[in-house]
């Protein structure tokens, strides 16, 4: 069972903004050796910008790059169900630790019982006693929550299947009535700044845009929650997740990587998406390099 | 150049919830036979719901069923941009008339730049000159509105390839500016009820869901826009209208058709979509049957 603090992965593109499995890997090992998981293909994967075949090639290429496949949570949820079945599919074929399903994103204003249908639907199609299922709730961008009620029916129907979530909502009380309603529901804020709060209200640990350039320290706030240096060390992530997010978020952590791996590579989004403007470079990095929580352990 | 009344064509579904190609292009022809050219894969297609695979296999099958490929403007918008230079380029391949392009609709609050610069790259990469997009502005299901300044953009760069816009927006002031803004520009409404005020403001038609129910009528609209019964066609049309938008709009396309060709297999819809419930068919029946200006073509 998935723990711990895991980063939603940033693609790296090439020139012709083709995703670059070099620096992907690369990038992967690195955020394992700082004690994190890989949440690939989450939305600061810009994973909804890649096609199926995309995503599954750079899986293939991470499995076979010798990673623990078991710290692995790739997002494997689409628009289409026929889609997120075959994602999730060979997702569960390559040995993940489970899955980050986002609902299906398009219809807005759609009925529990719809997504409990394509919910029930990916899990029966998919067929596997190994996969392990993570729902996505990031309403500020998707549009499409996932409801109290909605969770209570699927952990009713598929309790060995549907064993967590990732609240990206942003608010405590939503991720403090999950704790509460569903005792043993794996639940993993969004954001490290609910961290502490959410190991200490059963939680169990965060997927985090933030660590994909924070990783040692928001990881050892997660080891060490317990310890009486706990609330400096949640001080200190929160400082430094606080200068980040005054920016475009995926675009500020590839500059943040390209800057400190010195590779402007790293600075490249695919449209819609827009890199930071020279001006937000120069002041996302003065305001890090003054940030002193933030340790650069690139 | 494309005008007149296109339907976005519904997409019905076999037992295992694939789409079923038979029931598809018997509807596409009838749709034709009543005046209608083909928007296929668009909101009310449940285009998003479907792989890309399954929506090439299809659009395969009609061209190859010897539809005039020229009256198809099939959707081919998607959130990667790998797959939206995909799909476009094989539907430009089979000689379609024209391409629905919906903005990438996962990230949120996307700037007029990035969305610029994704239109830009898949026009780039297509590389065709018979390549005719319609710009797709639908802010309340996409979240992500095509603006003014954007429509100026892409017509200073691509004067030949964008050539129109669906206006799905629900505004007329909306449409109005556009009209007024972009002499020549190809404007379809998104529904029937602005049809006549679109042909007087020399819009050239619209791409409207219930014309799946009621192609006939309102091609009678388009076609005789200038005649003195322009005023109680429009009403006609808007009446049938205002019956169907009382129900969730794709389900009660479907239950509209299945109930009139005697066919309940059409009643299916994928998750996370609902049909209509026993009562809800009951009394959509029965108001279409009330409703002296519906002519069931069928």
């Amino acid at each position: 069972m998935m723990q711990g603090v895991l980063a939603p992965v940033v693609t790296p593109f090439d020139a012709e903004l083709a995703p670059d499995p070099n620096r992907f890997i690369k990038h992967c090992q690195w955020l394992i050796s700082q004690g994190c998981g890989l949440a690939v293909f989450g939305t600061n994967s810009e994973a909804n910008s890649l096609s199926l075949a995309e995503r599954k090639h750079l899986l293939e290429l991470l499995s076979d790059s010798g990673v623990d496949s078991s710290v692995i949570m790739p997002g494997t949820g689409c628009c289409a169900l026929s889609d997120t079945v075959d994602l999730t599919r060979h997702a569960v074929n390559l040995g993940v630790g489970g899955v980050l399903m986002l609902p299906p994103f398009y219809y807005k204003d759609v009925s529990d019982d719809g997504l409990y249908r394509y919910y029930a639907e990916v899990i029966e199609r998919v067929g596997d006693h190994r996969l392990k299922i993570y729902l996505y709730h990031i309403p500020p961008i998707a549009q499409v929550p996932i409801s109290l009620n909605l969770i209570e029916r699927l952990l009713k129907t598929f309790p060995d299947v549907v064993v967590g979530i990732k609240d990206s909502s942003g608010n405590w009380s939503n991720t403090e009535a999950m704790l509460t309603a569903f005792p043993g529901f794996r639940v993993f804020v969004g954001s490290e700044t609910f961290l502490l709060q959410n190991m200490r209200s059963g939680g169990v640990g965060c997927i985090s845009a933030t660590a994909n350039v924070n990783p040692a320290a928001i990881h050892k706030l997660w080891s060490q929650w317990r310890s009486p240096e706990a609330e400096q060390l949640q001080s200190a992530c929160t400082n430094v997740r606080n200068v980040v997010a005054q920016y475009p978020m995926i675009a500020a952590l590839k500059e943040v990587i390209a800057h400190y791996r010195n590779d402007q590579a790293w600075q490249r989004v695919r449209p819609p998406l827009d890199g930071l403007s020279a001006d937000q470079q120069k002041s996302l990095r003065s305001a890090l390099s003054a940030c002193s929580d933030f340790m650069a352990t690139f």
